[in-house]
């Protein structure tokens, strides 16, 4: 059994930047839950307001039950979103992002609309298909 | 058969900020290839410098051969990497960010850095831990 707060742990060997190319900093799990297939998808809906189960899987297109659960799960360990009890009957629950749980979903948004403004250049620019679908 | 050209097929069915909330815009597809498990890393090693698949493998921790390949096909397709056969004996052949790809990849490495810098404080914060590893 461990303190929550024994954070004595190497972090990475030689913090610096770029440290997410080294297999053995945990900065690159937490890079890599935030830019699971959903994980990015969550941020941006919850960066736009609270919500329950539900309304944020109708708000991301194609998300199952499951992958939402696991996502928001694999966040909330992280301490980037935050799962709300409201202690009601019936239930009711919603997720939020945390403090730095909307630092990061700032970065990934502008990383995202990035994409989204820029697309038809993209998709102009592409090398001839060398890959059916 | 069809022109490389042919952009004319609907690119998001109402372009707006945060379509890749939306399954049928491929600005997800694009932004699932560069936040895939190798895909963001791939550009961060490539935003230093041109390198050789080799150079790049051992730059990129943890990674195999067949997914860096599969990695480097994907971004290559999406017209965000460059592969150069410089067409001699031996041959020698390299991989650099394309103008789109430099974008792209300076956004996410602003969110992987901002993991980097703040990984003590994500740690700290953490909630009690609900899972074990």
């Amino acid at each position: 059994m461990h303190s929550p707060t024994d954070t004595t742990a190497p972090l990475c060997p030689t913090p610096r930047l770029g440290d997410v190319l080294d297999a053995r900093c945990p900065s690159r799990m937490i890079l890599s839950h935030v830019t699971s297939r959903w994980g990015g998808l969550v941020m941006i809906a919850l960066g736009e307001e609270r919500l329950r189960f539900a309304a944020l899987r109708r708000r991301i297109g194609g998300v199952s039950e499951r992958m939402l659960a696991q996502t928001l799960q694999q966040l909330e360990a992280d301490g980037l979103v935050e799962r709300r009890d409201h202690g009601t009957v019936p239930p009711h629950v919603d997720y939020r992002l945390t403090a730095p749980g909307r630092e990061i979903a700032t970065r990934y948004l502008e990383l995202a609309h990035w994409i989204e403004t820029n697309l038809p250049d993209l998709i102009a620019a592409r090398p001839a298909p060398a890959v059916a679908d």
